[in-house]
């Protein structure tokens, strides 16, 4: 059974001392690289397994840090997993996810298993209704938590994400600029800390312009881009129909824009139409999608960067940290 | 510290045994649900983690099944990953998660961990280059894996997935009754079982319809979005053009209907284009996409359940188990 190879086997096996073998299992630089990829070798040729359940029980330290989100398909996630799992590399932690859905029982299951098994650390986009106290019983148990795009009211957790209503400011000055009046605002929710923020800045751009803004424009609910999709019928049906529509995310914007093609119309041409986060997809869309850059790439590498830090000692800067958004003008919103 | 909450604090407080309130925390159908919930409030309250790691080196179930994928983006695996979710969560396993980006050091690294949590199980799409050797090693140590999407040659794990050759059959012969006799494949590697499948699919239907494939037609590579967008620059240059292009998958498809429309030109009327996976994005794009249903669903409904039936005692049927795939017909091939 390969599981009952030993470190004193590979030790004897190489000449060296268990001790040795042990660090260079665990990549220490006490051990000269050319000795741990011996040693490393001979542990995979002999099937040694390094059982880290049992070191951690020693050292309370499992490497791991897991990661939670509501939506791993949607490409603002991926890229700013991406950042993450660089900068966890690099620290020799290991990355394990979760999709909660926007379920809170998943997200405490998740959180639950992460304690059981002594991760290091969590971070987390909290689920719609997360209350403070999840995340206090997480650091209770010597699991600090780091916020990615979202924040949770009342909870001491650093959270790290765009600008959100300054982003969506951006978004609609620059509609405004093109000589917009009627800017409907589609997608996301009150629930949460970016539907709440985004709207927020909407209201503001329009009171700048001295625009009274009506509540049919404001279609709440979208947040994927099916439902960006099925927004479109309604939006086409507004009486006195805006002339432009800022969207939640770009996933949202462009099935806003398929539905608007399926509709005759010429998203760009006929309705302008901006997005928000500036994934990969939006600048190679029909037509390119101006939209909001909100540094997926610096959101990610910050927050694994301050876990990272707090699990050498240093403590969380209690407040957020928030990444200025950057307006990407492409043909969606007017140019043809 | 909540950490110190004990077993016995929490049988002391509601005056019951130590035993009953493990059980109970373990979710045995020994204790009466009522009873049950009523101590999971109580350990909730007084803030008690159950240490998976301690119990797991006693009973050697960590109630922990990984899931490892390419590309965690790809809403093909989204759907699957869906379905091997809510067939997990019937048996009250955990589900986490990786993506190894087909680089086999992630990939490696990931067993790795879950060889060294004690995890039951892993539900793999194989990285590209994947020797029979890693899966061997994995099982031998106790780590069952089962294969979704991909196979490994050589390897005894079971593996999940749509019939890649018959699947492309289906598209090929479509176009073919459409009228095209020069039919492009767009996409997809030889270094994966699903590149040499789609493409053996490919060149048989060709050949049942006596066409003569021509290299220049296999443009091979693209599996992204991106990639699909980038492709279409080059497939416009061939000499005598094909009129139809089979992609490998609709996110390959989807970017290059938008690479057909950003050169002037119409996916549908000007240039045929299928898909393949029917994700959920192909009923709503412009224009709807012609594709092949590739089974997700059942994909990871089967593979999860194989995985929990091995868990329980049942050994796995060695097999691969093939899902027909279904040819959906939309306005990509054709309709205009």
């Amino acid at each position: 059974m390969a599981q009952k190879v030993k470190l004193s086997t590979i030790a004897e096996a190489l000449g060296l001392s268990t001790a040795t073998v042990s660090l260079a299992l665990r990549d220490s630089p006490l051990v000269a690289e050319v000795t741990r990829e011996r040693i490393k070798a001979e542990a995979l040729a002999s099937g040694y397994i390094y059982n880290r359940r049992a070191a951690s029980l020693r050292t309370s330290k499992s490497g791991i840090v897991g990661v939670c989100v509501h939506d791993i398909m949607n490409p603002f996630f991926g890229e700013i997993l991406i950042a993450i799992e660089h900068e966890l590399d690099r620290h020799r932690q290991t990355f394990i996810l979760c999709n909660h859905y926007d379920a809170l029982a998943k997200q405490r299951s998740f959180i639950d298993t992460m304690l059981q098994l002594g991760a290091d650390g969590l971070i987390l986009s909290p689920a719609i209704g997360t209350p403070a106290s999840d995340l206090e019983l997480a650091e209770t148990n010597e699991l600090p938590v780091v916020l990615i795009a979202r924040t949770v009211e009342g909870a001491g957790a650093p959270s790290f994400r765009g600008d959100d209503s300054v982003g969506m400011e951006m978004a609609v000055r620059h509609l405004v600029e093109l000589g917009h009046r009627r800017i409907a605002l589609v997608g996301g929710t009150e629930a949460t800390s970016t539907g709440r923020l985004r709207e927020a800045g909407y209201l503001r751009a329009l009171a700048e312009a001295g625009i009274e803004f009506r509540p049919e424009w404001r279609i709440a609910g979208p947040r994927s881009r099916h439902s960006g999709f099925d927004a479109v019928p309604g939006f086409l049906r507004l009486s006195d129909r805006p002339t432009a529509v800022c969207c939640f995310s770009d996933l949202v914007a462009l099935g806003f824009m398929y539905g608007l093609a399926r509709a005759g119309l010429r998203p760009g041409r006929d309705i302008a139409v901006t997005g928000y986060d500036d994934i990969d997809e939006a600048a190679i869309a029909v037509p390119p999608l101006t939209t909001v850059a909100n540094g997926q790439k610096e959101v990610g590498r910050r927050a694994a960067s301050a876990l990272v830090a707090r699990l050498g000692g240093t403590p969380f800067a209690a407040a957020d940290e928030l990444i200025l958004p950057e307006l990407k003008i492409r043909n969606s919103s007017g140019l043809d």
